[in-house]
């Protein structure tokens, strides 16, 4: 990362990270500001004046440390893609972490992110710095006053990537994306993660999940088909509309509804479509995982006729893929796109598939592959989901309709199993 | 579009358009060259100096007429996206663009494409320039350099996109995608086009497409399953070697051997991924269209238990999507990060399916969507795939292996039907 402060590199390395890890690539964020702070933990805006010696020391062997932990990473630990998010605000610097990285074999691809917008910057201060451990338990005017100070020194020295490192791959973000330039880049991953960071924007938003009503085959404990929502499912379909006022959304808003192409998810709009500022969209995308010779069967059906398939798929579920079908890391690969498209939107909800949704929420919330396909998501209940400077703020809204539960337990084939109390 | 002559212009307009009807957006190329030429079909360099006053009044009158017309097929034939192919090269010129098109509320988005490397504006100038309809039957010397002189014309008034005009959305190609500059991208379709065109690069190269070899399955006339290959098949794979020899490819270079995660792809490429300067790489997204209920059983057996469906098919068969599985619609739309990636790389061979063979097919062809899924593609044969300024050059290499034909009429169910001769 190259920027001066404020300008959102944490959160472009935070959100890179998520969506690598999403993707299956091992990423890593190494903060410089971390192992400062190791040695000074709370230093004022004279710490980072450029000519304080005793500073500069701190500072670089902060950079340094981080850098050869980075290396060791790469080396030892199969690391793939790692973020070394700091200022890194010089030319002399950029040559330095470009050279320490060439010995080693691996590419570096700078990220700029530059911005002359005082608001976006202003609102960055104080949404994040004053909240920084390098504030902590201090007055919130205080610090972001001190912090204005520690910019401008660190502006006295600032060379934004320019003609100079023209052989460098780097991609600079001006203005949060309004203009992007991209130099040089070689490889399929940089492509992706460039397209990806190109994509990010800061505007406050919030993406809703929900599930389709109780259909009819979740009655029976059948999965896959499409069949139609049950009376209870008709039921949550009504009163969506509500459950959403109820969860806040500006008003005065576009919100636009993504369903998949499967029946009980349109169904499930049908009445949340037809309120004013709502539009709607169908994604094929979006369907169900595709249980192959699964489909139509109960967990029992499965466990009697494929009985090695049902046990494999409970050893490793995120990887197992059904015969004719998919597995949960063929959906997180379709579902791509959807991640892309939600970045670049503003409001959203998602009416999908549990199986769908967990990968959703797995993105957004960070969840490890291992633990995502045996996350409970509940019918009838709606997800509320409001990115934040660092991370996602999660609200759940549940529906007082009934609903038969489709979450199932390693090992079992019941029907309507409860998820157990003591894991919510 | 936006640039010099010889920058590559008409070769992204034309290669965005093919991209855009593959994916099915509507959209048209509207080069100002052609009308241009219609009231002065051989001009010489001399029409084009800054001072030559009735040079100027031709080449507005044939700026204006294609705008005209690109605004009237906006207006009347519902057209999404039209290329303006010309050089559109100074200011004023796009800001009369802008204001045209912001009248009728179509939004611009200037693609410029500059470039400084002498032997790439060589190679375009002899590639291209000389074959153009402006020095038809002409000296190819002095037609390149007449064309060489036309360029010094432009390059006197020539103003590049810069910071002048950054309340425009607009992309700039430097030196074919080394740097990109993508500056107030606003919708989906833009920022997926700008992605199309970042990832194009012109380095010569081909594209080889096989299918499988014969599979147990062709044998018996089921379509989709995961079975082996035949014996045939396996001979096939066994000469795949031989057959990229005779079909030529440049020595010293790595060729990736692309399958899908299906046997009888991965059995196919076997004998050729063992062979020096070969790598391979498996993608689900090659996976053979999903037949859904269909899988596994044969034409015959669909007609008669689905006969609706059957029919519906063949009705349009491009859009039917089978229940449970997908249309070629749906396999196009999955492609798109195939195709992505294959614009990006050099020189690929993709082992595939009849129906994904056919989607790759077409958009390298421009084939138009009711005609590609009725297109022959037989097995053992190799096509091979050059690009060139103005199309892809195709080169077909039959293996002397017997195989059943898989190619079924409209109307049919037969087992083994024979592509018509008279359509060959």
């Amino acid at each position: 990362m190259v920027g001066l402060p404020a300008r959102g590199k944490s959160l472009i390395a935070g959100k890179a990270m998520r969506y690598l890890a999403w993707v299956g690539i091992p990423a890593r964020v190494f903060n410089v500001g971390r192992y400062r702070r190791h040695n000074t933990p709370q230093p004022s805006a004279k710490f980072f004046e450029p000519h304080n010696e005793e500073g500069e020391k701190m500072r670089r062997a902060a950079a340094e440390a981080a850098v050869s932990d980075m290396l060791a990473w790469f080396r030892e630990d199969q690391g793939v893609v790692a973020i070394l998010d700091a200022t890194n605000s010089t030319r002399e610097r950029r040559r330095w972490i470009y050279e320490s990285c060439e010995k080693e074999n691996v590419e570096t691809l700078f990220v700029e992110s530059t911005c002359d917008d005082e608001e976006v910057i202003m609102n960055n201060i104080l949404e994040v710095k004053t909240t920084s451990p390098d504030y902590k338990g201090q007055d919130p005017e205080m610090a972001a006053l001190d912090f204005r100070t520690r910019i401008r020194n660190y502006e006295q020295v600032y060379e934004t990537i320019d003609e100079n490192e023209k052989h460098y791959t780097y991609v600079k973000l001006i203005n949060v994306g309004s203009t992007v330039i991209i130099n040089q880049i070689k490889d399929y991953l940089s492509s992706r993660l460039v397209y990806y960071i190109q994509n990010l924007h800061i505007k406050p938003r919030s993406i809703w999940l929900s599930r389709h009503g109780e259909s009819e085959y979740n009655l029976v404990g059948k999965i896959g088909g499409d069949s139609s929502i049950s009376e209870r499912g008709e039921a949550y379909a009504k009163v969506l509309p509500e459950l959403m006022r109820k969860s806040g959304y500006p008003p005065n808003t576009k919100i636009v509804i993504w369903t998949s192409t499967l029946k009980r998810t349109i169904q499930t709009a049908r009445h949340l479509a037809g309120t004013p500022g709502f539009g709607k969209l169908e994604w094929k995308a979006l369907d169900e995982l595709d249980s192959g010779v699964c489909d139509g069967l109960t967990y029992k059906d499965i466990a009697d006729q494929y009985p090695e398939d049902f046990a494999a798929r409970d050893e490793d579920k995120y990887n197992y893929r059904y015969r004719g079908g998919e597995s949960y890391r063929d959906v997180v690969i379709r579902l791509e796109p959807i991640i892309m498209e939600l970045e670049r939107s503003e409001n959203v909800i998602i009416v999908t598939h549990q199986a769908v949704l967990r990968c959703i929420y797995a993105y957004f919330l960070n969840t490890p592959q291992e633990q995502s396909p045996w996350m409970e998501v509940p019918l009838h209940t709606l997800i509320k989901l409001t990115p934040r400077a660092y991370g996602t703020e999660e609200q759940r809204f549940k529906a007082d309709i009934p609903a038969v539960s489709t979450w199932r337990g390693k090992g079992t084939s019941a029907h309507h199993q409860e998820f157990p109390a003591d894991q919510k």
